[in-house]
């Protein structure tokens, strides 16, 4: 089965804005067992939404299309389906009374224009829009065989109605001709080509059974992800998981969509432990970090962010002495800077970053991209050394990376899995303890 | 002038990876006054890039395709190329030894395969890639009227490459045939509507003799980009700027790609002004972003993550009173948190923030999207109220664009302009003061 994907909007083309739908959809469909053949984007414009739409349909059975469904005169995506399709456009009477009733539901005068939006194609399914006023549509062409889906383009309208009528759309009138499973483990700690050569080996006899495995390396993290189809899908992928945890062990973080923050806020909740976090050169992206899961504020207490020198004793309690003899970016002032954010917040444990972003400022002892992570717990303080010699953002990534690691390690696993050596946390979290 | 993109890359299509190439690229080409008629994205795969290709080229004068030009198995931009141009690839000596001096320099050994990077397609012009291994391409076709570029996947490959090699070529090679402008109004505080109607009328002679006007809004900014072709165009694009600056005011606080963070630290350091800060809902991301401008160590001491209320107290010196009376999200306390924060680190500023983003917590006086922000000076602390119901990360930035405007309109602007009344500022920062 061929899909492809056509974004609409003439900002995407001028770039004034981010393509995200592309991924997006992209994923989803990939986690049903359905790959995406090829995404094109055209800007608002008739001729160049149809010429792309009518070559789309050419070849493939599925045609996603987003965008240019609202009210104004460069939502052209509607009328261009209707004239490639050859269908009338009608009024959807729930659908103008649904609009009617968003625009009342928030005191607000319904301009008149709005009202197009309840005009879809002849024989078109509505797709009900919770988060706005165009409704999404699905039509089929060639006697059934094949579908073509609108969608409207902000995110916040597009993904909860994809996920809510689409996918089972999908399910129905696309079943899969066999099983298809799939699992994401997500990782941290080692580069993309050390975790091939720790798993591949042993994966191979399954991947020459149909096993697909693939890498996904981004700044800190690899994902691996297993799929298998067919009747012996969940055996091999069984299988294939149960080879990739006993290699890789704590390496794994977690599954799926786990980000790293989230997987430490849940320890952190099950092992009812607080944090407090110090910052020096991630300047509050570590807790920015940890404050983006829902339910952090139960164990993350806060920090201070101790850009300066001067906060780094007025307020942690690191010594003159230390940063003059050590310099800020060092062992024994991140050490510092842990326990005094621990002391300072109360809290059961506290992380602390110090470091040198650069370009600028590095010296061939400590060159940009050098960083120290502290970890301070009741039963002492590990400190660890890391080197990312990266643009700036890209370095509070890794480093905020690293230190929120620091502490998924050294917090007793939720489930303890045979295979998994706990030597192995403490080696790496007491580097420099 | 026809321009199409195509990127290649399957990790692109199952959406384990955001494209940022589309947005990257279509921005640099349009502020040199071309734009981009497609883009299209193909997985790593030999006959899907060949249909793109050629039906991009049947087109197109100009071609630009992103990624397959490493040394593994799944690059295969360069043998496409070679195959649809029916053109040998031939070994580029230059090419060769910057690829072997690429590994002596970092002393690792070079593998046999990056060799390949070195065969380019007969006629090829290289463009040198100053941090990878594989070259960037330019080949000309149909007697030297249509252009073909490859560029390397990575990012930071590619973006340097585009403006140093792609850029003069296109230049050279594709005369703008009049003069192109465009200018850039970043604005803050204004819905795009609002800003709309505030400038379109006064523009609307402009546009009718050609000015080019345009919109972007994205949270809490709205871009305003003028532009024009042609010999009318430096008095047309002279005029637009005047009438806007006119019209906006001190709601533009910037251009181009100013953020509203480097322009605040920008003024900063002007006025010889330190700035600390106290988060709550924010938990450390406005930190995050005064911190991800460079240099801001010379004004940014740092600050307060107080996600607890205990931190509030300990830290900040909000009374557990003042907490008990009128909650954690009130007017009182961020007022309390700021002047805390302006004591305790010293500084002479301090912006504070606490909200509450939600989805749950909220009560029918304080609905979840609730910030209050306050502004600590040594003339007086001035309050404001926000009401952004968004979701979580979203919520932050609003928050945080908010309390950053706040001090950049409380601090004088750096030249005083024609027609900007500065009572506007005061009024608008001492909202609840």
């Amino acid at each position: 089965m061929r899909i492809e994907l056509i974004n609409t909007g003439a900002e995407l083309l001028v770039g004034r804005v981010l393509n995200t739908h592309q991924q997006w959809l992209c994923r989803q469909l990939a986690d049903l067992g359905r790959e995406v053949s090829r995404q094109v984007c055209v800007p608002d414009d008739a001729l160049q939404i149809r010429d792309a739409l009518r070559e789309s349909l050419a070849r493939s059975e599925l045609v996603i299309i987003t965008g240019g469904l609202g009210p104004t005169s460069d939502d052209l995506t509607r009328d261009v389906v209707a004239q490639v399709l050859r269908r009338k456009l009608v009024r959807h009477p729930a659908t103008l009374s649904r609009i009617r009733h968003f625009f009342a539901a928030r005191h607000r005068p319904m301009p008149a224009g709005v009202q197009v939006q309840a005009m879809i194609p002849e024989g078109a399914m509505v797709l009900v829009n919770c988060n706005g006023t165009a409704p999404g549509l699905a039509l089929q062409t060639i006697a059934g065989k094949q579908c073509l889906i609108l969608l409207p383009g902000p995110p916040r309208e597009l993904r909860p109605l994809f996920l809510k009528s689409v996918v089972p759309l999908l399910r129905r009138k696309f079943p899969l001709t066999s099983p298809f499973l799939c699992h994401t483990f997500k990782t941290t700690g080692l580069g993309e080509s050390i975790v091939e050569e720790k798993i591949a080996p042993a994966l191979q006899p399954l991947v020459r059974n149909g096993l697909q495995l693939a890498y996904c390396a981004r700044v800190g993290e690899v994902d691996v992800r297993l799929a298998a189809h067919g009747e012996k899908a969940a055996s091999l992928l069984a299988q294939g998981i149960r080879r990739v945890r006993r290699l890789l062990g704590p390496v794994i973080f977690g599954t799926g969509d786990d980000s790293l923050e989230s997987v430490l806020i849940r320890l952190l909740i099950a092992r009812q432990k607080t944090l407090a976090v110090a910052e020096s050169c991630t300047g509050g992206f570590l807790a920015h970090r940890l404050t983006n899961v829902p339910g952090s504020s139960a164990v993350f207490l806060g920090g201070v962010v101790a850009y300066s020198n001067q906060v780094k004793q007025d307020l942690l309690g690191v010594s003159a002495e230390t940063l003059r003899r050590h310099g800020a970016v060092s062992e024994p002032v991140a050490r510092a800077m842990a326990e005094g954010a621990r002391r300072l917040l109360r809290a059961d444990c506290a992380l602390a970053v110090t470091g040198l972003a650069g370009p600028g400022g590095g010296t061939p002892d400590k060159p940009a991209g050098t960083a120290f992570i502290a970890l301070s717990q009741n039963k002492g303080t590990a400190v660890l050394l890391q080197h990312s010699p990266v643009d700036r953002e890209t370095f509070k990534f890794a480093v905020s990376q690293r230190a929120l690691d620091l502490l998924r390690q050294a917090l007793p696993p939720p489930l303890p899995r045979p295979g998994v050596k706990s030597k192995k946390n403490s080696k790496k979290s007491l580097l420099l303890a």
